[in-house]
């Protein structure tokens, strides 16, 4: 670690898209998968943020994700279409499907818009933001490779899948709800691996399905999902949306990148946008979610010192501050995207 | 307690729907509201089954609920409305949304419909149920009085709003996912007061909003919900889908028909249709549901003797007995019901 240097989010986002141009990925792919990083970045969240382009950009060399990839948007209504992603990158294929969305929900009031045959789209949350700056509604998500078991089981059958619903607040107050479905994720239970402490009851359990508070066996175990059955059905509710719905592969079918980082993902992902002023008026909805956040953010505290928070409120306040003053980026992270950069 | 008596379900409905007709509600609305309860009671699904015809009828005679509600169905465009439940029984108000749902998703592939001055609309799993007997992907929600508090706070401010995904999977073989945010039901709390035992950590926090075993200080103070911050924020974004998206009223500003039986909820709802035939095709989708189930099923055991569920997969079981063997309802309950049914 040579410590962390701040960059301003035009550079980075520069950075980002001429790493993944000298892997061979078109432009117009780059600068749509710089944007869906960065933005990421922008907000904190970090484990999807500019750390993936490494990652990407292995992929792309070893086969694994197509840089020349024939992203196909299929109309099947005016409000219905599937994007296929032809095994490009999966934020390339994210973004074409939302840009496609935006356009149908624009005609329409209204666009579902379902993803197949790509890859690793980066954290929904980025989505969700030029959705919300454009006014509209957004709820999506996407499967992921098994790291999971379903509730009852012992063997991991499906991915930790993220949904995530979003409203319109205004710029940089937008209420952002994007979540996995474990308790904890994979990086606080590599952190207490790191630090040799044990995790908490309930956040994991071993290889054999048993409960855990190892890290190591809950690393080759399985996260739990949240509330028990209720997570785990939701993780393979939003896998019958993502991969089912779409045509794409879904639950063991999906190839894991981290195994086989030279196979195709067959990952699925959905976008559904609704245009809140075709249903009752930009006015009053946006009155109705000032409203909305005033009674969340007022919920008396139960620690004085602990605020209540919207979902994406957090994010956004780190998206303001790193629009205005750059974002802190690990050195050596930022070192290997300039050599990718440099071709 | 008069043990129980075992019903056809024909006669079940006839009589739900004879009671909230003797009530002053329209045959019409009777009979949707009567099948929206009688499905639920099939499945299991018993707090949300005929045990409300009672609560439903003493809210109507409080005037709480306007048995003559004239629902008015407002088509915004193609594949979105917006129904005004004009304080109707809520069960009439969803099941009209969903029929409303079904006519536009047959033509146009999707159908959004957005539900305002509702009042209680029984369990989701009927709905979904319906669609998914249409061969349709179901997303659906609805807010409730505030019985939760937000993540981090000390006073209740959200309901414990349940969302649905469903999708179909052949006759009696649907995936439904229908949960609400709590990790456990209030139902359970109630039953451990009643039998003296103290409840589990996590499932509560008393009305100071400190972490409670006590069932009646449990009671008196929250629901936690399901993975903390994740619960709390999904309630908070299915509110959003419900109350602000639709118009209707959300958060604390929802009247509680417990505390206040003789004043309208204002209530909202939503109903997300999409058909699986204009997106991939049917064969294709009943194939990949097919092989989604199969994934499930199949999965490896933690205990020999229990089953890895599919979501929903116990209600169907529950309900194709309820089909050939009637339903077993609580003796006073069911003459409860026969009084009201006899005008």
């Amino acid at each position: 670690m040579a410590g962390t240097e701040t960059i301003d989010v035009p550079s980075l986002t520069r950075l980002a898209a001429d790493a993944l141009c000298c892997a061979g990925v078109s432009a117009e792919d780059a600068e749509i998968s710089a944007r869906v990083l960065v933005d990421a970045e922008t907000m904190g969240i970090r484990t999807h943020g500019v750390i993936r382009i490494p990652q990407y950009v292995d992929r792309v060399r070893r086969g694994g994700v197509d840089a020349n990839a024939a992203i196909r948007i299929d109309r099947k209504a005016p409000s219905l279409a599937i994007v296929d992603g032809a095994n490009g990158l999966g934020t390339a294929v994210g973004g074409r499907a939302l840009a496609a969305a935006l356009e149908m929900a624009a005609d329409t009031g209204i666009a579902w818009v379902g993803c197949r045959h790509s890859n690793h789209c980066g954290a929904m949350a980025p989505y969700a933001l030029r959705a919300c700056d454009a006014g509209l509604v957004l709820v999506a998500g996407t499967n992921a490779s098994t790291t999971m078991i379903p509730w009852g089981g012992s063997e991991r059958r499906m991915g930790n899948n993220p949904l995530c619903i979003a409203a319109p607040g205004g710029d940089g107050a937008h209420v952002i709800l994007d979540m996995a479905m474990s308790v904890a994720a994979r990086g606080k239970i590599r952190a207490a691996q790191a630090e040799g402490t044990p995790i908490p009851e309930g956040w994991a359990v071993d290889a054999s399905g048993l409960p855990t508070t190892d890290p190591a066996a809950a690393l080759a175990g399985s996260l739990l999902a949240v509330g028990g059955y209720k997570g785990s059905g939701l993780s393979l509710a939003v896998d019958m949306l993502s991969g089912v719905l779409t045509g794409a592969t879904f639950l063991t079918d999906i190839s894991s990148w981290s195994e086989a980082p030279g196979a195709p993902s067959g990952l699925g992902h959905f976008f559904l946008l609704i245009d809140p002023d075709r249903l009752l008026g930009a006015q009053a909805f946006a009155t109705a979610m000032e409203r909305f956040k005033e009674i969340v953010a007022g919920t008396p505290r139960a620690d004085a010192g602990t605020p209540v928070l919207l979902p994406g409120q957090r994010e956004q306040e780190r998206r303001r501050a790193a629009l205005r003053d750059g974002v802190d980026v690990p050195g050596d992270l930022l070192a290997a995207i300039r050599k990718l950069a440099s071709g």
